[in-house]
């Protein structure tokens, strides 16, 4: 199992959101809507061994985790509003401390980075934070089959979730010479680990 | 200068759909969208020596081209609905088999891939086609830096369509193990041509 955790400073923590606004009233909750679409298709079904989760920051009630599970997500089509609409239902169940299935794979609870880090250093996961600066992914010859990958929206990773990160973190990673968006670089993320994981086989 | 081509074997040719329903009534165009997406941003900016060209089969009124000019392009967001708009608007001007401008960046001919191919073939231009069994892109190191690049929709290629790329292509490319989408594909040529040009730098 994969995990990608990405942060949406804004995106919204009530289904009170209209699809055919995405960016504006929801806060940026297409950003978090691609990344889904990047994690977990492939072009004939889903990457079933990779887990989404969405740490929802903003208004009106931060912060809540989504988590998206590819191996039992159901209702999912490429598309943006399709992602948006599992958002919003799962939006619209009370969020406690402990996971609440909205629609099959897609889970919620409260929550926040810092929760979400603590299971994964709980668990011994090798933790990578995606940084412009980091490690090129390239010259990294043991990246863990089940290592979790944490990258910012469009505005980043704030230095307090840097911290937070850094505290579990087994080193930064780069995917390239110029910066992506987050849906773009976890595409290559996973073309690394593709590639990485036939090397193995052959 | 880059260039990316993308049937849309459904991708209606008028601009009666709704950007609700990208995906159904207006033939899959949710896939060209997210083509646009990953070809032409990035975190900061755009590619500014992209071109994206879609190739619309679908009906009422195939077959048209509209160009999509990094160099120009103005009123684009990353979302889906963003280029859906652009797209819608390019639609609604009367397609002749001369070059329309509809928003800045955004132009619309009347057109298949053949004439497309054509104008490639006599500007000298290296025509990679991508498919699963290609070579590995990783492996062609002459990858010229302002190739083209071939690729399908949903509904893949066809053989006659295969037939006409074939006859000016420098190659058949794959971008790793596993079969991807197409803007997924596109995400991970340009990390390949970023890493390639980065490389000619240092």
């Amino acid at each position: 199992m994969k995990d990608f955790v990405i942060i949406g400073h804004k995106a919204l923590t009530a289904a009170d959101f209209s699809l055919n606004d995405l960016p504006g009233s929801a806060g940026r909750m297409d950003i978090l809507c691609r990344c889904i679409n990047s994690a977990l298709f492939l072009s004939y079904g889903m990457r079933r061994d990779i887990n989404v989760h969405l740490v929802l920051l903003g208004e009106p009630d931060p912060s809540k985790i989504l988590r998206f599970s590819g191996e039992e997500l159901r209702y999912l089509n490429p598309d943006e509003r399709s992602s948006g609409s599992l958002i919003k239902k799962a939006l619209e169940k009370d969020a406690t401390d402990f996971e609440t299935r909205s629609t099959p794979g897609v889970w919620i609870r409260r929550g926040g980075l810092e929760e979400l880090m603590q299971e994964f250093v709980e668990d011994s996961r090798k933790i990578y934070y995606l940084r412009e600066d980091g490690e090129d992914i390239r010259n990294v010859t043991d990246l863990a089959a089940d290592a979790v990958f944490v990258l910012g929206d469009h505005m980043g990773v704030t230095e307090e979730e840097e911290g937070i990160v850094n505290k579990g973190s087994s080193g930064t990673l780069s995917i390239g010479p110029l910066s992506l968006h987050s849906d773009h670089c976890i595409t290559i993320i996973l073309n690394e680990l593709d590639r990485f994981e036939q090397s193995k086989k052959n």
